[in-house]
């Protein structure tokens, strides 16, 4: 350790915020130093302090609720829309305690599932619920380990319904949400954000109005740390609400619950399950328009759109909650006309973040998995902790295998029917197959007139970045280079490019051209001769199946491949081409040939037999043009390769020579 | 931990050396990854190693053997000759062992201090030479562990020469080198590298030849990693030896030890303290021209390069040693005409290295010790380990005190009467001082006709990427803006150019803009006014000696003002402007007012007073301009200042504003 020399106990004085010019503070040594370049300072914040600051700043969000899918497409589904609203910003999003469902099993259904991968795949801040009726302390408290286990770090705690239709108190169990509240803070201290339901107008089985409150303050001065209410259908319902809250000291965050009437049913449901009436004004309109869910929608949308701009613009509601009921279109729409929807989400880093605690360090990862972000989440999910500003770490541990396809998260969005109509019912032979890579990135449909919008190894279509390299892309892989994934060379676009640009505004971002193919043991054979004419500008590591590798990769250390520089940082490499993980990602990238396309036909079938011919004998090969400020060499390198094949092929057809 | 996936035992195939295209090989994915982004893959290496990696790829190398001075301003003079002679890239120095100048205590003349600071401050692969002979084996101990402590990798193992004239065997003690080897290798096992000393025509005391080489044999044997010769006069002489030792086994690298004749005393001297016959057509040359030390030093030049181009030619030399009795001008020379020299030392990082194993890791340093290296390394000795790709780290240790300003190694090259010719004999004001200033920025004489050739925080002129800002500096410095530390901003010039470029060919290196400076407080005032107006494109941290300090740093992070993109390689930012560290350069950057120039002059002196008062009341300034791809806007920003300060004045004149 090096000599301490404390100077003063003064904190930094920052004159950000302090117009008065020559005031000035203390200083001191021993502040805290920020252990990585975070981009996103928010990232690190647990849920209360992000709201917090929102609140200060009085910058309005919005969070959405869901419930957990009946079945297992319902699952896979619900993924897709965790991703599509997602990219809108919400601050969190909270997942409801299902106690028939199996609600904390390892089920694809079950609602710690649910949460676990919204935060762990979909990096979406999320709220577990959490009943405590009918359920006894181990329970619970198995529960709220295994939670803290997956990562989750917040819980909204309830008591749940009742088994009968009336309550009864059980000695020494939990009989309200207070009880549960205690039971976090003194199993798990401070561990969890702790969220209590507020019920605007009383809690149906509560005594009074005012006794209600009274209960909202006991749960928070329990340890909640803020409240989300109950739904209710006008604005000044909840105004009252929140001043009757202030008025005996609640101090806490108090977000209104908004329900967008959305059909007919659902709403006289969830009246009914509330115990709330349904006011006048909206059954007066709903009534003669009950058998049209389009006008109730849009009359829903119209409604909760009024409400909201009531409750933002008294000034004393922060954010939104929204019950979505798992639907889209009606909140999304709320959400857009309020102006909270993120209509372009700028990205913080080129690749989507896991929200798990022990990843929110997590800066840098190898280029190979950008369009499977859920299989490298799943691969690294019993590392320790994350590349800490860099990638290359001697300890670092291993992949995990992924034998695991059917995992509801991983899975392709498209059925078995859907795939074989893309991928074509019957193969003919390899150049069939580079047909339906060629169609993907033209995005034309296939001999048999399907569009090709997917393939094993991107579930997506193409990324407006490698739109800006469809014409070569197609060319290549017309003639067998079946590329995978690729990135243009970038010399300092502004950090605010709508189609490269990621971080903070005010910075730039670089990037070197990146290229990775399958292609014939033939065409490396020639490749490996052009490569070496591009040495050192080109960088390559090549492998099949089994292994068999080249490279040139210096040491075997990481090549920085996207980077950006930024006002007052240190310089942010977020992906790389790392020679080590190259060899895990591969045992993937080839698996993907036989697990998602090749056992889509047939044992013993030609098409079957055609797809796995590939996997056996072809090649993965990644490109790196180091030099990112001249023109992108690496169509280049591919025309040579093909230029040598067929000057090669010229003199064996002239019999000039003999294998 | 990750899963462990093991996938065979073969090696990693590079394709680097292998011209055969398409052989592979097993593939493994537990190779070990390099743990930074090293960009002289030598650093971390020992010293036998780099010498077997320059024989194996035939590239000849010299190497620089050095006494210890007799005394302190010797000292400080041969450390500045380590610095020049360091840049022409000498694989190591030695340093020999002075038995009667107290060789292992921490005086600034003994050996140990000598070879600690080579390594340490000079960045130099360092042997340290170490006799046995009359010493016990507790005291070698120490020494080495002492050796050890310091940084020291590799040690000369030598007898000695005995006390009187004629050796006697101490009982138990040591009385060979061999048994020094031996012990070494017994008490500290593979730590040090170890060389011994080889007679090409037999040792003086060496019953024959013969069993002279089967005793080097023997040292060999019992742990030496090479041999260096004494000195001799024939290249065919050293040839010889060299067979004789192969046909006998010694298999390790045999370097020949040359001296160039630089004067007719010191080779008679060296003739007799060898026991060695001066041959006939040398005597014959030399002893006309005796007295005409240009002459014969030019023929020693002249006779030296010849024997060494026998020595190369002959293909079984791989590298040259000299004894240059801490004389620069011969050896240079004679390595210039070899081609040995290396005339453009291209920088592995913007700064000087140290070369302690503990600090072979360490690539990134803040900018604020860029002209004071030797400062940095002392105030960090005691750090357990260096940034490690990244400079942020909440547990990195803080900064020792420099209250040592006496070291030699830390001290001005120029003595008192020289810096008070060229800062003033007498101040008359403030700017008085702004002209001393000015003047090392244009390197023009001060009023008293003295060139400004260093300035306190600055012991060399300005360096020759300083010199591209040199008219504005000096048209700041006029006016009180006392610039101590600058760099321009660069957008991808690369790697190999001139003035900026560092690190290895095929990259482009990148700077923001930065500038450093003393100025008054009225000038603070209206700096910080203006600099509200550069958010966020300049970062800003101003600071007083007490302390009293205002930054715009984003969460006290660093800020990367200097990178550098690499082919196959992560970015590397070694240098940044960290606000933490600031306020402990502030402390020294405060203190040189008083060390250096306000002690120049009697106590109560109005010049001292002078100096003092800029010290009590100035502020230290540091700005980075973050927008790189644009023109530095720092100048505009400190026009801004003028202007208002100007513009503030002419109110006060008009009496619009009273205090």
């Amino acid at each position: 350790m090096g000599k301490q020399t404390p100077h003063g106990d003064g904190n930094w004085q920052s004159s950000k915020s302090d117009s008065s010019g020559a005031s000035g503070g203390d200083s001191s040594k021993e502040s805290s130093r920020c252990s990585t370049p975070v981009l996103d300072a928010d990232r690190s914040d647990r849920l209360r302090d992000k709201m917090r600051k929102r609140i200060e700043s009085g910058d309005h969000w919005f969070s959405l609720e869901f419930f957990p899918p009946r079945t297992a497409s319902g699952a896979v589904n619900l993924i897709s829309r965790f991703d599509r609203m997602g990219s809108g910003g919400p601050l969190f999003i909270d997942i409801t305690w299902h106690p028939a469902g199996d609600p904390g099993s390892d089920k694809e259904t079950s609602s710690m599932m649910i949460a676990s991968t919204a935060v762990n795949y979909c990096g979406l801040e999320s709220i577990l619920h959490l009943t405590c009726c009918n359920q006894s302390k181990e329970k619970i408290t198995a529960y709220l380990n295994k939670a803290k286990h997956l990562g989750l770090k917040n819980i909204m705690a309830l008591r749940g319904d009742p088994v009968g239709s009336e309550w009864e108190d059980e000695e020494g169990g939990f009989n309200y949400a207070i009880d549960l509240v205690k039971h976090i803070r003194s199993e798990f201290d401070d561990y969890f954000d702790i969220c209590v339901a507020g019920y605007p107008t009383g809690h149906p089985e509560a005594e009074t109005y005012e006794a209600d409150i009274l209960h909202l303050k006991e749960k928070v001065d329990a340890g909640a740390d803020f409240v989300i209410s109950q739904l209710f259908f006008r604005a000044d319902t909840f105004l009252k609400f929140v001043n009757d809250c202030r008025a005996i000291g609640i101090k806490c965050p108090i977000v209104p619950g908004v329900f967008p009437v959305q059909g007919y049913q659902s709403l006289r449901q969830l009246a009914k399950l509330s115990k709330l009436e349904v006011p006048e004004e909206i059954t007066r309109v709903i009534e003669p328009i009950k058998d049209n869910d389009a006008a109730i929608r849009n009359f829903g949308i119209h409604q909760a759109v009024e409400m909201c701009r009531l409750l933002l613009d008294s000034g004393i509601v922060p954010g939104l909650h929204f019950y979505t009921l798992n639907r889209e279109v009606a909140t999304m729409e709320v959400l857009r006309q309020l102006g909270l929807w993120n209509e372009d989400p700028r990205r913080p880093l080129p690749w989507a973040m896991s929200a798990h605690p022990k990843r929110k360090v997590e800066d840098v990862r190898p280029i190979f998995w950008a369009s499977r972000p859920k299989s490298y989440i799943y691969r690294t999910q019993d590392w320790d902790d994350f590349p800490n500003g860099r990638w290359g770490n001697s300890s670092s541990p291993a992949f995990g295998e992924l034998n695991d396809y059917y995992l509801f998260y991983l899975k392709s969005k498209s059925s078995k029917e859907a795939l074989l109509q893309m991928w074509g019912e019957e193969l003919m032979n390899e150049q069939s197959v580079y047909e339906i890579f060629t169609c993907y990135i033209t995005a034309q449909s296939n001999p048999c007139g399907h569009k090709v919008l997917c393939l094993p190894w991107n579930d997506e279509p193409l990324a407006p970045e490698t739109n800006l390299l469809k014409d070569e892309l197609e060319k290549v892989n017309r003639r067998g280079v079946l590329t995978i994934n690729s990135q243009p060379n970038i010399n300092g676009k502004p950090s605010t490019d709508p189609i490269v640009g990621w971080g903070p505004p005010g910075g730039y971002v670089f990037q070197k051209a990146y290229l990775e193919f399958f292609t014939s043991s033939e065409n490396v054979t020639a490749l490996l001769k052009i490569l070496k004419k591009y040495e050192p500008r080109v960088n390559y590591h090549i492998v099949n199946v089994n292994g068999r590798n080249w490279t040139n990769a210096n040491d075997m250390q990481p090549n920085a491949v996207t980077w950006g520089i930024f006002p007052g940082r240190e310089i942010v490499q977020p992906t790389v081409v790392d020679p080590v993980s190259f060899m895990y990602w591969k045992d993937e990238a080839f698996a993907l040939w036989i697990e998602q396309w090749a056992k889509l036909y047939e044992d013993e079938s030609p098409s079957r037999m055609i797809v796995k011919y590939i996997h056996d004998n072809y090649f993965l090969v990644n490109l790196v043009d180091n030099d990112f400020p001249l023109e992108n060499c690496l169509w280049q390198v591919i025309d040579d390769m093909f230029e040598l094949l067929s000057e090669a092929q010229e003199l064996l057809s002239d019999g000039a020579i003999s294998e």
